[in-house]
C-alpha cells in the first residue's frame, strides 16, 4: 500500500496527551471563573458566510482570511469571536435579554506568516457584556473583578491589570489642539515600554508632527504614576477644561470605586495613563494585563468598551465592553518558560487496575466500585509481564495501581499501591475508595500555572 | 452605513442561551464519562493538509469534504474524527504508551445536501482505544459499559445496546459457499428494521442471487433472539463448523461474560444477529444504541473493533475499537421530540444581584461572597424600574434574586428572593449562600433528557 506521510499543518497546536491535558484544566479554568459571573456560553459555526464576517472588511483581515467557496457559497473561517458575536446579536436582537452576557471559547483562524509561536488556528477565550442603547458603568468595572478571578484560578498571583480610559487620552490631545492626530500619538505612546521616554518624544516630533511643547505636555501627562489614588488625584488637576476629559475621569473614578468590594487585590490593579489599545473601535475604559515577572509576554488578557457592537448588521445601538485571552499563544508560552505545573496530575486515569488472573471478574467489578465513586480508573488487561504494566503506568504518570491477584480475590481486598509515595497496601475496595479519593481531592486545588 | 444582513449559513446549528446550556451539559455529561474509563482528552486541528484527510480517499467521502487552498497549501476541514486519530496515532507513535485511550469532541464537516436535521458542521463525540499490534478482548466487552453510563448519565434509561461480531457473520456467510458476497449479504440483511423478513429474503434472491435455501439458512440464522444467554447457546449449535465463526463466538461470550461486573443491566445490552455495521473498517464487534422508545432515531451510539486504525500512514499495525456519538444530531432530534429537560435551569448564574440604592459597596460585596462560595452571580445595574429587573430575571430564567435596598444595607443583609416558590427572606449573606448552595446542588443531578 502506498502511504501518505502523517504531518500536521504549521501553526497548527497539536499537544501530546499530558500537555493537552493541562490546556484543558485551562478551559475548566476559564469557563468556571466566567460562569460565575453570569457569563452563559455561547457556541458560533467556525465557517460563515464571508460577505458577513467581511462586513467591516479591509486591512489585515482581508488578507489573513481563510476564505474559499463550496458550490455557490462564498465562505470563510471566523478570525476572531467578536464578528460573530455581533452578527449573533444582531440576527437574535428580538430572542436575548439585554445586558446579555456571554462568554466563547473557540478556535479562531488566520493565515499569518507561520514563525515560531505564532498560530493559524487558536482559541481565543473571550467575554462581553452588551447592552441595549446603553450599558451602566458598572459593568466595566466588573472586568478587572473577572480578570483577577481568572488569572489567579490559573494559579497566577503576580500580574497587573492595567486600566485606561480612552476618554481622558482624547479629551487631553483635544485640549492641546490635536484631535486630529489622537490616533497617531496613541499609536506612538503605544511604544514607551519597548522604546523608552526619549525615543516616544523623538518620534511624537519628528513622526507625527508634534511641537516639543506639546510632545513636553503629553510626556509629562503619561508619566504620572503612583497609587491609584494618587494618579487619581494628579488627573483632578486637569478637570474642567476639556468636557471628554471629564467624562473620562468619571468612568475612571467609578472604575476604580469598589474594587476591594470585587474583591481585586490592590498590587494586581494599576491605573495606568499609557495604555491606549491599537484599535480605534475602543471609545472608554481599556484594559491590558501584564505578568510582572514577564513582561516579555505582552499582555496576556485585554479589552475595552465599545460604543456599537454590530453596527454593520443592524441600525440598533449595542454598546459593550469586553475582554480576550488568546489561550492558544498564552498556552505555548507559558510551555516555553516551564511555567506548565508539574504538580497537575495528567494521568488517563486516577487508577490503573491491574488483574494478574485469568477470571477478570473481581478486577472490573473493582474498575466499577471506582467509577462510581467518581474515580476515574482504567483496566489494563494487556497480555504483559507484571513488570510491564507498572512500567505503563509509572510512564503515564497515574497516581494508583490497584493488583489484583488470586491472594486479594480470595480475601476480597486489592492490593492498593501509592505510585507517587510507593505505599502499598491490602484494602477492601471501598477503602481504597476513601485512600484514592483522598489523593485526587487535592488534585482539584493544583493549579496548572506555577510562578 | 450600508448593513449586511446577518445570518448564519444553513446546516451550521447556532443555539439561543436556555438550548446552549443544555448543549454544554451535554458536552460535560460525555467528558465526565469517557474521563470515568481513563480516556484521555485530545484536541486535533480542524484543518488539515487535503492529501493526510483524503489518504484513503474515494466515494462520498471526497464528494462531501471542504477542501481549499490558501497560498500553495491544499487544505481541508475534517469530516470525521477518526483519520485526525489515525494521522495522530502514526506522527506521534513514539510518544505513545499503548494501548492508547482517547476520546475527541469536535466540530467535523460535510457539505451534504442541505436538508432539515442534516448539518453541514456538527459535533462528534469519540472514544477509541487503541493498541500496538495487539488488543485484548476486555476493551470491546468494556465499551458497552461506556456507553451505558454515558446515556446514563445524559438521563435516559430505556435504551439497547445492540451487539453483533462479524465474525460470526463471515464465518457463517463462509459455511454456506458465500464468502466473496459477505458484504452485500450485510448490506441487505442491515435493513430488516426497515423492510421487514419478507422482502429481505426477496432480495437476498433478487439483488443478490443467492439460492432460496441459502436465503432461509440466513434467514434463519439472524432470526436467532432470545436472552442474550439464549442466543449464545443457540450459536453453539453451529460451532466446530468454521473457524472464523468460532473465533468470533469465543469473542462474543468474552464481551457478554462481564456485564454485570461493568455494571450493565441485562435489559439495557443485546446480543443482535442483524448488526452489521455498513462499513468494511469493522473487523469483529460491533455497537448500535437504539432508544427503545424512538427507534425512528436510529442508532445514537454506534462503532466496533477495527484491525488497523492507521494503515494508511504507517506500517505499525494498531488495532483498536472505537465507538461515536452525533452529538449535534442528536440533540436536535431529542430537540424535535421535546426530550431535553425543562427542569435544567438554564440561566446564566444563580443569583441576580439587584441593588436599589445609589451606593454600590454592599451589593458588590454580596456578589463576591457568592462567588467565592462557587455560587454564580451576576450583578444587575441598569436603570430600570424594580418590576423590569425582576422581570429580567424570570426571562432569564433565574432561581434566586438577592434585593439590596437601604433597609438591607442597614442591617447587612439582603432579601433572597426564591424565583421559583415565591419565598423571600431578610438574610445574611452567609445565611443566604447556604440556602442558594442547597437548591443549586440538587440541580447537579438533574438530567439534560427526561425520557
Amino acid at each position: 500500500m502506498e502511504r501518505i506521510k502523517p504531518r500536521t499543518l504549521s501553526g497548527f497546536m497539536e499537544l501530546l496527551p499530558p500537555d493537552q491535558v493541562k490546556m484543558e484544566r485551562f478551559m475548566e479554568t476559564l469557563r468556571r471563573a466566567y460562569s460565575l459571573y453570569g457569563f452563559t456560553p455561547l457556541d458560533t459555526p467556525v465557517v460563515e458566510a464571508a460577505e458577513v464576517l467581511l462586513a467591516k472588511g479591509g486591512g489585515e483581515t482581508e488578507k489573513q482570511i481563510y476564505r474559499f467557496t463550496k458550490g455557490d457559497s462564498d465562505l470563510a473561517l471566523r478570525f476572531d469571536l467578536t464578528v460573530p458575536l455581533a452578527k449573533y446579536a444582531a440576527l437574535n436582537y428580538g430572542s436575548l435579554s439585554f445586558p446579555f452576557r456571554r462568554y466563547q471559547i473557540g478556535k479562531v483562524y488566520r493565515g499569518e506568516r507561520a514563525q515560531r509561536g505564532r498560530f493559524r488556528e487558536f482559541y481565543q477565550a473571550d467575554i462581553d457584556i452588551i447592552g441595549d442603547g446603553k450599558l451602566d458603568i458598572i459593568n466595566e468595572a466588573e472586568i478587572p473583578s473577572v480578570i483577577c478571578r481568572t488569572l489567579t484560578g490559573l494559579g497566577l498571583t503576580r500580574f497587573v491589570i492595567r486600566v485606561n480610559n480612552r476618554k481622558i487620552l482624547n479629551g487631553f490631545y483635544a485640549m492641546l489642539g490635536l484631535t486630529e492626530r489622537g490616533a497617531d500619538i496613541m499609536r506612538t505612546v503605544d511604544k514607551l515600554d519597548k522604546v523608552g521616554k526619549e525615543k516616544v518624544r523623538e518620534m511624537l516630533v519628528s513622526d507625527t508632527g508634534l511641537s516639543e511643547v506639546q510632545a513636553d505636555e503629553i510626556l509629562a501627562f503619561i508619566s504620572i504614576t503612583g497609587t491609584n489614588a494618587e494618579v487619581l488625584s494628579a488627573l483632578e488637576s486637569y478637570r474642567g477644561k476639556n468636557e471628554i476629559l471629564d467624562a473620562g475621569l468619571d468612568e475612571l473614578r467609578a472604575v476604580t470605586a469598589y474594587l476591594p468590594e470585587f474583591g481585586v487585590p490592590e498590587e494586581n490593579f494599576a491605573v495606568d495613563l499609557t495604555i491606549a489599545r491599537g484599535l480605534d473601535y475602543y471609545t472608554g475604559t481599556v484594559y491590558e494585563t501584564m505578568l510582572t515577572d514577564h513582561p516579555e509576554i505582552g499582555s496576556v488578557c485585554s479589552g475595552g468598551r465599545y460604543d456599537n457592537l454590530a453596527e454593520y448588521y443592524t441600525d440598533k445601538s449595542l454598546p459593550g465592553v469586553g475582554i480576550s485571552i488568546g489561550l492558544t499563544r498564552l498556552f505555548y508560552v507559558l510551555q516555553e518558560q516551564k511555567m506548565l505545573s508539574d504538580a497537575l496530575l495528567t494521568a488517563p486515569a486516577d487508577v490503573l487496575v491491574i488483574p494478574m488472573t485469568e477470571d477478570l471478574g473481581f478486577a472490573v467489578k473493582t474498575a466499577t466500585v471506582f467509577r462510581d465513586a467518581g474515580i476515574r480508573a482504567q483496566l489494563y488487561t494487556e497480555q504483559k509481564k507484571f513488570k510491564a504494566k507498572l512500567s505503563y503506568a509509572g510512564k503515564l504518570g497515574f497516581p494508583f495501581a490497584a493488583i489484583i491477584g488470586d491472594d486479594e480475590i480470595a480475601q476480597g481486598k486489592i492490593s492498593l499501591k501509592n505510585l507517587i509515595t510507593g505505599a502499598q497496601a491490602l484494602v477492601t475496595p471501598d477503602r481504597a475508595v476513601i485512600d484514592v479519593l483522598c489523593v485526587i481531592s487535592e488534585q482539584r486545588n493544583v493549579k496548572v500555572i506555577s510562578e
